[in-house]
């Protein structure tokens, strides 16, 4: 199989395995983008600009162009041999077959929204009046909304002031076909459906829209039970794995900015038909939403212009919690149903944190708490005396398993926890697969084994003596699975990943370390520390606390907390005041930015080193 | 010319003179339809049916089909001779060329917005805010959204709680491109438009939804003044010409019922446009719209289902007032504006009556009135001791000239006065043209002057004696103008005419008659008569009392006000109080339906002769 057959310059055939999806390529398009046309998955972190390594795929027949000078660099010479290839960098040269990496085509899989379920008093802005309307007469001869708003308000008084007009649309014909025997549902005085009598549920929706994973879950708002949930990948992620690529294809033009809020949007409703399907409900019945999300996801769900999130000083177009109706932002929902977006705090402290803290509850207040949620963006807030101080760190994607060789999403035959004792190496993947790759909770795992194993040294620095340590392109690599163990392909922690984590958990470090100073506390004046989010929950602590990333604290101090903003998301769905415990939460927090500052980037710089304690 | 040379199955070319239009017809499609879809006017008062005479034409060129049998009746051996038809009625059978009678294609044009100015104290729902909105920096990383709010309230304490969404959207290009200094536009706390600084007006735009016209006020808020003011025909009227025409084409689809909501959409913004563009401003400056219009316009304007209006009892969808997003119904103003639509008072009195009871005023309070709008459906209120009792009457088309063998709109050539003395005819003309059919106003003078002169009897029964009366297909018809006079073809009053009026006259007479009888009145009792609208502008009180259709009072006790609902739109929509005094008059107002009713019917069947007086 020769490297160039015909030009790229037409289209070709192409078939990925082990989907099997067959599909005519674009000329001059890549392989990703025939892939993203194709519907067959595959990750791509930076988005296809070349720059990480999540699309790695293997031309199986077929010719395709010689590599790229990066793909050179990237892939042993072996594996260039055996055409292996990232996907963003080839253009099919003829009719090929691509088999897409283990790695690649992980679907995220721990991200599975919590079933454990919070309570709270339901007291939801939305609620149903059954109701007998009368029907018209030459004697009565009333309008329709004015007959079903006496019904409304003899039985209630002040209940309805008005008729959301698409319901109006609707409500002739509903009432005549059901005798005036109806169920009204009221949202603050406004009729936003009017439905036939029935037993059923109130169903409502509440929506964590993450960077790399959306969390929806369907509730009964007279109970506040959940009836169902579903997590899925952000469809958003084609577009890239992090919010700067995304900001960036936005940017771009309008057209993809449409797009990246379509494809949200369209992931939303898919989730909450098949969640409604589950119940024997319709979409149509779903009554409220709730919607958590970064700023970034915020701006793109609302369609609002991102452009001034990437660059100093980094602000929000909007801040403040956002109700619109579902139809008018693509949500499918009851026809005057609205959507409640929760504020934000600052450019890079989004709904999603402020969900977070509604979700830890205000009993931290006497406390002083830490609370983060850790990602490529971290958000730290610390709650002292009553006060709410934020920041948002840049931590990068290493502690996702981005950026990172062979880092993956947490999925099955991710690497999730490492053991080093000596020379011999324990790791354990997620579903007892073979092994394909690292997550991020073995990405934490693997730096501190190997920093306390002596592999790696105080500044970062690798050692080569390690048997299990080899050098290529003149840098030295850990093997954690060697090619044998990981089905033909070595699973290496690089000199690099090293880095890449020391960058991130040196920003997070430094983070609290600001946040402390600024309240004038020590470190271990903390009271407690709560780590929030599907990174957070899976993280080792130990691990964590032993490479300095989170504060050296006793570790019954921590509380990790899981999908914390989509439990703020339930809160804010079921409770009226809740919403209004959020908007105070975002209106009272502190934000200061640290990007640029002097005293961040001194902490941030001795941060990167681990810290010399030998008491793990 | 032979009648019939090709198969009406297939398309042909028409074209239609005098405009020139030349389009190829579809199979089976009628002249009518044709020329619809060329644009070329040709009224249509019944909308196609067949049951009125508006749409006459004169085929100069290539076959039609045979005269259909409604044809034959209407037209007479000479006229069919000369290829006159009905273009409703007749489908081309090869390429031809289609004459539109000049009363076929007479645009209205006395109803041209009132210019007099009404003067209110200004006081708009909507309010423009000069505003300075400092530049995020790293030190006040503060949201965009909340930079602007804060501005404002800082400098207009409680202005402002929230943005509406699609301004949202472009704030934070606005705020960049004009360094802070703007201008927020501001209706009851919700920001709706963020423009540059300016000095310019505030423009508004009041509507008037008529059947068969639409009035257009553009408005500054800022003062109350008209700036421009525009007339058009309704362009739903090749839909056909009068509501319940239009409630049957409604109901035939849910795409008619959609491009008649879509045509009086794209009519109010070209007229908005134009009238933009005479002061230098853009419809996207448009803060404000109100309108006002029958129930059934109203409903076709916010899509509302129009079926239950057309069947006993004749209720409406929505009675109350409608704030809804201009962008929501389709008209271009300002992101953020809205339509605020006037209320109805019940199935057959709509915001149209309500705009006019607001335009008389409150210093009627005192007195009793009766204040009546004439069209095809007449809406009556008597107001009496503080108590507004409102009917709507059947009166049918007649007094508009429609279903009047020779009657047209108000337009060039319409015949508007007649005079009879002895043998001797005097007519007038709109324009001084030469006579080419008869309008409203010459409707009813001809009747009263038929009536006065002892051409019709009593009971309505017209001699045969008069010299200009002849005799067709055993009927008599009064001739106005003969072929001579009239360019041809005979403008002609017949029996059937007289009916018609009868009808008309006799459904108000009555309604007058029930309302008076209700609060226990005698007509003598009524100390003013305020009659609106386009006809009521122009009949002649004189003709109008002889006939005994307005009560026999003396004349100092009618006034004309003219377009009294465009006047209560603007009032409206300069003053939001005005808007709340709108919404208590169609909340306080009595209406009792008429239709059916025993005691309607006799009132009816006694009204329908003329009056046995003799001293006008």
């Amino acid at each position: 199989m020769s490297r160039v057959r015909e030009s790229p310059r037409t289209g070709h055939w192409v078939t990925f395995e082990p989907g099997g999806q067959h599909i005519w390529s674009l000329p001059a398009e890549t392989l990703l983008d025939t892939a993203r046309r194709a519907g067959a998955r595959i990750a791509s972190v930076c988005g296809g600009r070349g720059l990480c390594q999540s699309c790695v795929v293997q031309v199986t027949q077929g010719p395709v162009e010689l590599p790229s000078q990066q793909d050179l660099e990237f892939f042993s010479s072996e594996e260039l041999a055996n055409n292996w290839r990232r996907a963003c960098q080839t253009l099919a040269c003829g009719d090929c077959r691509v088999e897409v990496s283990a790695r690649a085509r992980a679907v995220p899989l721990r991200a599975e929204v919590e079933s454990e379920d919070v309570w709270v008093r339901p007291d939801p802005a939305v609620r149903l009046y059954p109701v007998t309307v009368a029907a018209p007469t030459l004697e009565y001869p009333v309008a329709d909304d004015h007959r079903l708003m006496n019904a409304l308000n003899e039985k209630w008084p002040g209940t309805c002031s008005r008729i959301d007009l698409d319901v109006l649309r609707h409500l002739p014909g509903t009432l005549r076909t059901h005798g005036g025997q109806v169920v009204a549902i009221v949202r603050f005085g406004e009729v936003i459906g009017v439905v036939p009598p029935g037993k059923g549920p109130l169903p409502g929706l509440a929506v964590d829209i993450g960077t790399s994973n959306i969390g929806v879950l369907l509730v009964d708002l007279r109970n506040g039970r959940t009836l169902a949930s579903r997590a899925m990948e952000n469809p958003q992620a084609s577009y890239g794995g992090d919010v700067i690529t995304r900001i960036g294809k936005a940017r771009s033009s309008p057209e993809i900015q449409k797009q990246l809020h379509d494809l949200v949007v369209a992931g939303i409703n898919e989730a909450a038909r098949e969640l409604c399907e589950s119940q024997s409900l319709g979409p149509e019945q779903i009554a409220d939403v709730v919607v958590a999300g970064n700023t970034v996801m915020h701006h793109l769900f609302l369609q609002l212009p991102v452009e001034y999130l990437g660059a100093v000083p980094f602000v929000a177009a909007s801040a403040s919690a956002t109700d619109v109706k579902a139809r008018d932002i693509g949500i499918k929902a009851m026809p005057g149903a609205y959507v409640h977006v929760l504020p934000n705090i600052a450019g890079f402290v989004g709904g999603d944190h402020t969900a977070m803290l509604l979700a830890i509850g205000s009993d931290h207040e006497e406390k002083t708490v830490v609370a983060l949620d850790i990602g490529t963006n971290t958000e730290i807030s610390l709650i002292h005396k009553g006060r709410l101080l934020s920041i948002a760190c840049p931590s990068g994607p290493a502690l996702e398993g981005g950026h990172i060789r062979c880092g993956m999403r947490s999925a099955p035959g991710a690497i999730e926890s490492v053991e080093i004792s000596g020379d011999q190496v324990r790791i354990r993947t997620i579903g007892n697969a073979p092994p394909v790759g690292i997550c991020g909770s073995g990405v934490l795992d693997a730096t501190a084994q190997l920093y306390l194993a002596g592999v790696v040294s105080p500044t970062g620095r690798m050692t080569r003596k390690h048997p299990r340590v080899r050098i290529r392109d003149g840098h030295p690599e850990f093997v954690l699975a060697d090619e044998r163990e990981a089905q033909g392909k070595a699973i290496v922690f690089s000199q690099r990943d090293i880095r890449a984590v020391q960058l991130a958990k040196g920003a997070i470090q430094a983070g609290i370390q600001v946040l402390l100073e600024d309240a004038g506390l020590r470190e271990e004046e903390i009271e407690q520390v709560i780590i929030a989010g599907a990174f957070g929950n899976y993280v080792d602590l130990a691990s964590a606390v032993a490479i300095g990333m989170l504060p050296d604290l006793p570790l019954d101090r921590f509380a990790q907390v899981g999908n914390a903003a989509g439990i703020g998301a339930k809160l804010a769905l079921v409770s009226y005041p809740h919403r209004a415990t959020a908007q105070s939460i975002a209106a009272s927090s502190h934000y200061f930015e640290l990007a640029g500052t002097v005293r961040f980037n001194t902490a941030f710089m001795h941060a990167m080193g681990f810290p010399d304690h030998k008491k793990h």
